[in-house]
């Protein structure tokens, strides 16, 4: 086990860690952030996971959401891992959104992508197993979100995994990744051209068939990825179809930066707190 | 006037704008940040100013700190100037403590320095002005934070304009700084040699002889540039001897981050806002 923790800071009372691990399933050495509430009382505690938008560590959510205010009063810890595999060794390409830090939360099937872009079982097994050893008197209970890349990555990781996460959310996700350009573009690359392959990782298509928890997304109206990247129509379609409540809020004059995640974090945490408790 | 905004951020129902200008006093480029809140109930608002540290830009407090929501929810406006003048034609070094990133918010009297290094001016006056330009409803009071050298920088301000400055305060400051390895290095490069001439740009003798509004200083106790750079040994003799009261509080386990300020954010505003009521 190679798991070494390379900071470690105070902030609001809990801890601000860093770990740096060696990956099976990525096959590179990896970073991930993780918080630790200060836990005075030795409650148990639950788990959120943050998964972040393109271009991204760990540590833009770490050093610009203000979410350890939130993590410390409501006694969570919140994990949160990188956006891609990452390394001298492991493809990439010159585009911000593609290649490394554009991991998309999926496992590619494409050469030369396959050998290590497998960011979906390196969350759902791999690092959830860290996950456990690290969070002391952790409840069990666990939820998840994230923006934008990140937000996509929340809804499938969660909707594929109904009976794990107790509560979804997303700002300015991308709903409908087989549909906008972000998607086709990475998709294609890492999954090929057969169409019917991205299905399964298209919350879109997710949400038709699964029996969700409560989901809640923030979408600002003057985001500059929107409607374009970010469309919500199929998305809200598809799960009305199939009964499911999404809570869709637009937020009128807000953009696409961490100045529209802090600014909203709040209720995203207390949603979560709601089905954690 | 070329001033002009750059960049407008809803966040926390507040304005979040970043502007460019030509500094005359400066005589190069500039920019600053400026909060604005919501004023929906067209109060009179007041105005804090942030000086941050070395290496950083006016971006590291609007971006790290949280501070949005404390300002929104105090209907204050928050400048925070940028720590030095800039430019290819701008005198620098490649120290990361001394030239760009490095003003000490004092005004330089040797060459080449002394051409565009005049941040006190540059503040007290320059930027003084278009601040009072760009706050609706403007209530005239005024208060000062700031980190390390800009813990310095609003003590310094703050001691030299008692009756403009309702409050000051700092995160981790440089104390005396005529006796710590930062600022003799920037005092004898901006200033020479004559070690008189420094006095005046240090808050441990200006505390000898001005009658200070209230001042909170907190300091961490993991600090990495604490007790050297940052000891306040003798800031608070000499206050104590002037029979000046500081609310100087030390934070066990916090270093020099963000993630400290963010922290303890809330405590500093709570203490101006008395102040600027």
């Amino acid at each position: 086990m190679s798991l070494k923790v390379s900071e470690t800071k105070l902030a609001f009372g809990g801890e601000q860690r860093k770990y740096t691990h060696y990956s099976e399933v990525l096959q590179c050495d990896m970073a991930f952030s993780i918080y630790l509430p200060s836990n005075k009382q030795q409650k148990e505690i639950p788990l959120i996971w943050w998964l972040s938008g393109l271009t991204c560590t760990d540590d833009n959510f770490s050093q610009k959401s203000g979410f350890q205010r939130l993590a410390e009063q409501h006694q969570v810890a919140v994990i949160i891992p990188d956006t891609s595999p990452r390394g001298e060794n492991v493809a990439d390409d010159d585009a911000y959104d593609l290649g490394q830090g554009a991991g998309f939360y999926i496992d590619a099937t494409k050469q030369p992508w396959s050998e290590h872009y497998k960011m979906y079982t390196y969350i759902t097994e791999e690092l959830t197993g860290i996950a456990s050893t690290l969070v002391p008197h952790f409840s069990g209970k666990e939820s998840i979100m994230g923006h934008s890349m990140g937000g996509h990555g929340a809804l499938v990781i969660g909707l594929k995994n109904t009976k794990r996460f107790k509560a979804i959310s997303a700002f300015s996700p991308i709903l409908t990744p087989t549909q906008v350009p972000w998607g086709i573009k990475a998709f294609s690359t890492y999954l090929g051209e057969d169409q019917d392959s991205w299905k399964s990782w298209d919350a879109s298509e997710l949400i038709k068939v699964t029996e969700a928890p409560p989901i809640m997304i923030s979408q600002g109206t003057q985001d500059g990825f929107y409607p374009e990247q970010l469309n919500e129509t199929i998305f809200l379609k598809n799960a009305t179809e199939n009964n499911q409540l999404i809570n869709y809020k637009k937020e009128e004059g807000y953009d696409h930066s961490y100045f529209f995640i802090s600014t909203f974090l709040e209720e995203h945490f207390n949603f979560h707190i709601n089905q954690l408790s």
